[in-house]
């Protein structure tokens, strides 16, 4: 019979603790308080009358999503109640906004980001894609679970529910697939599959089946190969083909899965560009960009926002937000001086 | 805005071991011996003049998945070799191949069968239902994690290579779903859901886009409810409808998933029935629903298995088999006297 060969399988027994990233901008003193210190200072922040902001900034803003964790669990042990129904209470708008998606598990701040980008669906609507597409494989599962425990449901079901058509189509293979995340690539692959999306794309099938079994299950290092091989063979990058129609949502939304496998931290500083950009912010965006990518890549998104727009990002942020908003972002960014 | 809840995330901090279910057949003995000593006396089985089938199944047949991992560990740690290697070196044919799979780990030996169904596939195979159906959501994620870890691509790539037409359609989202676990059922759902289920296969669309997405994204405890109120509301079991051309493998693979979810120990029981039958008997299945259900539910199987056949499936299994695969068998039955 076949040979069976044994894999180390052992690494399923244990979930890594994240590091933090050399990529995240957030300062963590170099002694962290215990969970018990730190939530009897945010106590003392909600106390009395009016509430501590920059106290409860200077906490939570200076701590990794693990150190978070142990202080929502001894906050919840000690006072009874959820520590985030007591910032509820005492912090309001934008500002509160990104305290609470800061505070909670990245993987369960993604499934209620996914969750409210669903509930108002619109097909100019690229959260799903964003989640989809620059978390890895096994942080893409953990939103799945969370999702679970937070709404009861799947979020394919839930993606099945609120989008129609050709998106229907693309996103929910696009939230159920585990990728694989290994560096290995099958050069054959790339050939006869760089040809198939030559063909679809030529031949305006943008919704054929094969073009987004390719987009959504494809390796993100087998899907760079195919996408550079691509430019090779047939002169022009895929995603200048996939603008043939500049109005078309569908290619925006395939032109946003490369982007966001290609180049995640271009991606993401275009999304925090349009939103700082013109009168008025989108806050909404601003708050998801940097309470999701702080831990993660942020650094390399400020490289690439001060090479687009010659201006940092910090100093973009502070000219258009104000108050406790600004003074949380630009923590999170790893300065204190707001 | 809108309230920020915290579900209980800290339940995805551990992996629960599986405890040994109550419809497990296999005997574990009141002292387990230690891994080390499992390990020299499956190396003295192995040595000298010929191999000592009857220790290593008196060994191996009375571990549990946990200390069969253990033993595993030690015994490369303690001889430089994988176990499974030296098993292969020392025993053959159908009795290798249940001592093989058993030993594996379980997400580790649905991955391997789910690849040999794979390269094998034709429309009359069922393996990857029975995988994707019997197993619950987090046991088929770890056939994924598994998969990913042995074959360097992700199964649904390889689903997707393997397969073509209608059953590509169907297969491809079957294994990358994520169904939610819990009891929680949507009475409104349970009635659309029905009615279009209904019309669907009136109309015999039974590879629609809607009767894809229900069969394979809802929860089983929806689904049950859902064809439960189909047979409430039409009169028919759905499995019945779906049995207009009892040649047509796609409709047989729909009713399979529905079997898989509603009963699995039924469907599992026919799928030995089949294997046993007639003259000669289908080792392959038999060893793939002994070893993947003996710590599982094989005694809710052996109860269908009595009901439905009149004889118990350890005589059943006695007279079709014979030898140290005989032996292998029954003791993962819990019997000792083959």
């Amino acid at each position: 019979m076949a040979t069976i060969k044994v894999p180390e399988i052992s690494s399923m027994a244990t979930i890594k603790v994240p590091e933090i990233s050399s990529m995240a901008t957030i300062k963590v003193p170099a002694t962290v308080p215990s969970p018990a210190e730190d939530c009897d200072q945010l106590r003392k922040a909600f106390q009395g009358w009016g509430t501590n902001e920059r106290l409860i900034i200077s906490i939570l803003a200076h701590r990794t999503a693990a150190q978070r964790r142990a202080i929502r669990a001894t906050y919840a042990e000690t006072y009874g109640e959820e520590l985030l129904k007591s910032l509820e209470d005492e912090i309001s708008g934008d500002f509160e906004r990104a305290v609470l998606l800061w505070t909670l598990d990245p993987a369960d701040r993604d499934a209620q980001l996914a969750n409210e980008a669903l509930r108002g669906w619109n097909p100019s609507n690229r959260v799903l894609i964003e989640i989809a597409c620059t978390r890895n494989s096994g942080e893409l599962f953990d939103v799945r679970r969370a999702y679970h425990l937070r709404y009861k449901r799947s979020l394919e079901e839930d993606v099945a529910k609120h989008t129609t058509g050709d998106f229907r189509k693309l996103l929910v293979p696009l939230v159920s697939s585990y990728r694989y995340e290994g560096i290995v690539v099958s050069g054959k692959l790339v050939k006869s599959e760089a040809k198939m999306l030559h063909e679809k794309i030529t031949e305006k099938a943008y919704n054929h089946e094969e073009l987004i079994r390719i987009f959504t299950t494809r390796s993100k290092a087998q899907l760079i190969a195919t996408i550079n091989h691509y430019k090779n063979e047939y002169g022009k990058p895929i995603n200048k083909d996939l603008k043939s129609d500049p109005k078309n949502e569908f290619l925006a939304a395939l032109r946003a899965i490369i982007r966001c496998t290609f180049c995640p931290e271009r991606y993401l500083e275009k999304v925090i560009r349009l939103a700082i950009k013109g009168l008025g912010t989108d806050e909404n965006s601003l708050t998801r960009i940097i309470t999701t990518r702080a831990e993660v890549d942020l650094k390399a998104i400020e490289t690439a926002y001060y090479k687009r727009n010659s201006v940092s990002l910090k100093q973009a942020i502070k000219g258009d937000t104000s108050g406790d908003y600004k003074a949380m972002l630009t923590a999170l960014l790893g300065h204190d001086d707001a």
